[in-house]
């Protein structure tokens, strides 16, 4: 990966393979990101994505291989306990043009992502929601 | 819902069982939003999204329930008549991972919906275009 | 086309039967936008978008014509040699909800396309990888 940031905008090249998620993770802590918003382009051959089934409270994914254009991946950078926490759906279209997509868990890059990170001055907490089973924005 | 506003953006946490667009417009309107770009990840559980035939001048809606995690979800608020406006679209995918989409009706939240607001200093209004059956966006 | 320009941020409407990425590409060149990210939603009626196969450093196609709302359709405006550069992925669902996308080749608009285009002050230019056959961002 590699980066140019200016001012409150990060341009974020990631490579392959590597993690989309992991590469975030090491971009925020490096230039000491608390709360930002984010959106990529690229292209994928192996992530996984997934359901939350709220009445289960449960986590159903599915894993794909092959060649993927991210066509979405959205989402934001924030903390939990003031630590790094990032939150991102992705979706994905393949060779026939369909598109698949969640929740992300992890996705390897295959040829390039490109990523926008937009820095918002301030700071926003999670926290964990018995009700939802999921850890909230919390605004306290 | 609730929200923390930051300059020129809203971080804003939407609740199980309330209706995206609706909140969106209540948001809005307490913070005397007249131009806005906006994007949200989240889960929702019964949604209507559809397409506008440009040559019948109709639209066709299909209406969604079950698990579903928002992929994308991207437009603007903005005024027509100096009132609110808002013209979204939406994507989200289900327990296999397809992905269903379009012009957005409503979506309720089922566990969470994250949105970024990011307010425009500015504005836009619209007007009907009986060429396309309409509402467009007017910059006089 | 018609838009407005609010500090770094300019709101755009593409007409129909106008060509998204063309339509872009007039604007970058009238605003002399070196660097931003864009987002935007509307209708189409004939667009191209395929996936890049890594392995054998070739692109494959499709075309869908129809009725289609894009879903999603993000990407930046950057540079190469200079030169005007930009690289979008869209996604765009049918009349049954299914959503079609990839890495955009070009798309026409049916009835309007608002797009939302981010300034960034600062500029990326783009270099040829032989690694992987496609022009990477380069932030020498």
């Amino acid at each position: 990966m590699e980066y140019k940031r200016f001012e409150n905008t990060v341009v974020l090249r990631i490579d392959k393979g590597e993690e989309i998620i992991k590469s975030l993770e090491k971009l925020s802590k490096a230039e000491n990101i608390k709360l930002a918003e984010t959106s990529a382009i690229g292209a994928v051959d192996d992530f996984t994505v997934g359901v939350f089934k709220t009445n289960e409270k449960k986590y159903y994914s599915n894993n794909f291989k092959g060649s993927y254009e991210i066509v979405s991946l959205s989402g934001t950078v924030n903390t939990m306990n003031d630590e790094f926490y990032c939150h991102l759906h992705m979706s994905a279209g393949d060779e026939t043009g369909r598109v698949f997509g969640g929740h992300l868990n992890y996705a390897f890059v295959s040829a390039t992502c490109e990523m926008i990170i937009k820095i918002i001055n301030g700071k926003v907490n999670r926290k964990y929601s018995s009700e939802t089973g999921l850890n909230l924005f919390c605004f306290e």
